[in-house]
């Protein structure tokens, strides 16, 4: 634990969107009924390192555990004070959650899809301004946030594709989904832009908005912010940039994102001034069966994934060493549900 | 941080009761507007070391500071994990809470004072069996809350006096109080025996229903419980024995409890069975001005203030380097603002 008042803390902001429920948007969860618990559940197993209310440990359809487990196999080795803010939850997770005000977001199709996204911005924006910390890394859980944060980027008049958490990119389905949600906010593609809080609240989720707050005010009291992930942070940088915020902002991230062609990260956050960090864990040096998906192109990012790698990796710990914690932790967990799966199977 | 699934966690309920409204009945607090922040507060200091949303460190009408900052120094040195839980608080906290459904209790004098008791207890017994621990610490703040215990006791018929924030206990009023409670429930003395609940929702606070469920749940799935305080704990033991339960409870608090002869809370341990654990933190042997006011008799317990040094001195931290950081953390927080009371005296 840091001392009072500085050292580096990690905040998580989990909530929920139903754009998500949109089918073939988002690998976040077993199935469609499940994609709204996965961050009451991501929270706790930051938070616990087991699900305590949700009695769940998401997985993608094809057995690809969240990446919430990497970010806790972090924290055990580091230590990091972690601090879990409530972006729009729809369960109710065992973690202790700070509120902003936030409510589940409806699906971007809506015409006004997060009513809350404007009081959730300015609340998170006073905590970020308070929070004692020296500098803070972002994270974020919610599944379908990669379509929301392209409804951001296309409503500000930002270029790029977003990534997915899918192996193949349904980029197609996000565009066609972000033109109907801006017909739907009488929106042309850019007309919201130097308008962050109109963009979030018609096209975004209320996790935007409220690392969008989160990072604002931090950055106002002199807290040097990394946005941990990869397409929302994107997001949120554009948000922040286009409030007219022109300081430093760092983005930390996995190798599978800054690899995905389908999204060009790099040059988004090229083009938003972001100090960037790649970071790779190495899955594909094991053949344990919790890192195979990764390797195969799943997940990529989630739960502030490549910003807690980059704090183990700038502490020196070696990465074997944090496969070794993701992987005890996945085999206490899933271990043996993944091996009865495989019983039953043909 | 202890690793998944294990070790020792420190929890802190926190919430208000409008009993604490009433004069003289708590030095929680420099006033009594002050007061129903007090445990808001609490959390923030216990967690980040600063306040961060309400923007006071509590201390008595004579500056005696709130104990929390106390247990935060213990959980500085030695790296305590901690989760917040929302027993009824009345002002925002930017500590990350768990919500059971409880919310602030009215005075005693009314006749259904913490109608939220029953569910607040039923969701703190499932969050307790669920929550990882091998053992958990459970402390409490609420500014009133030794009236409440008093009341809880007399309604489940157990004899003892509660202890005081005040270096002399107001024990006709509260006495007194109850009496007043009592009759507007309809209750005699005793009529809840074996009724933890109906004594809790009728004459306690949403606090101690809260902290009897956690108990409750706690120790059904195997994990040792201690309960970190003084008389209030003793009401929460009360209320865990009166729901039945017969096997090993902890009882762990400070010297200025165990020595207040106003309580005798070594009798009403020994009544209950409780390992009683006394710990005295040896202000005495400072001149510091944050700790002369606890030596004088002030505050004497909260925030779980005595398990925290329980398990300070368990882990052979010695009471000099708790001393030393209570010091600089009081210092750092509002040493300038007692030099600048004391500038402005006559």
């Amino acid at each position: 634990m840091t001392p009072s008042g500085g050292g580096t803390r990690f905040a998580l902001v989990a909530g929920t969107t139903d754009t998500a429920g949109r089918a073939g948007i988002s690998a976040a969860g077993a199935d469609s009924e499940l994609l709204s618990v996965t961050p009451a559940a991501d929270a706790e197993l930051v938070t616990y390192g087991s699900p305590v209310r949700t009695d769940v440990v998401p997985v993608s359809p094809s057995g690809c555990p969240t990446p919430a487990l990497v970010t806790r196999a972090v924290r055990e080795v580091l230590g990091l004070d972690v601090t879990i803010i409530d972006g729009g939850l729809a369960e109710k997770t065992g973690a202790p959650t700070v509120s902003v005000g936030a409510r589940p977001g409806k699906d971007i199709a809506e015409q006004d899809p997060v009513p809350t996204a404007h009081g959730a911005f300015a609340a998170a924006r006073q905590f970020g301004q308070a929070l004692p910390a020296d500098e803070l890394y972002l994270g974020e859980s919610i599944p379908g946030g990669t379509t929301t944060a392209l409804g951001v980027l296309r409503a500000l008049g930002e270029n790029g594709m977003v990534s997915s958490s899918l192996p193949e990119n349904p980029t197609e389905q996000k565009e066609n989904l972000v033109a109907e949600g801006l017909l739907a906010s009488s929106l042309e593609p850019g007309e919201a832009e130097n308008e962050p809080k109109r963009a979030v609240r018609r096209m975004g989720d209320p996790v935007l908005a409220t690392l969008a707050g989160l990072t604002a005010g931090a950055v106002e009291s002199d807290t040097a912010v990394t946005l941990a992930g990869g397409s929302q942070c994107i997001a949120v940088a554009a948000l922040v940039r286009h409030g007219g915020y022109e300081g430093s902002l760092g983005l930390a991230t996995t190798s599978y994102v800054a690899e995905d062609e389908s999204a060009d990260v790099r040059a988004s956050a090229d083009r938003l001034d972001l100090d960037l960090t790649v970071t790779d864990p190495g899955f594909d040096e094991s053949d344990h069966v919790g890192m195979e998906r990764f390797v195969a192109g799943e997940a990529k990012e989630g739960v502030g994934m490549g910003g807690a790698l980059a704090l183990a990796d700038r502490a020196g710990i070696p990465m074997a060493e944090v496969r070794d914690r993701f992987a005890a932790i996945y085999d206490d967990l899933i271990g043996d549900a993944t091996m009865a799966t495989a019983e039953e199977g043909p």
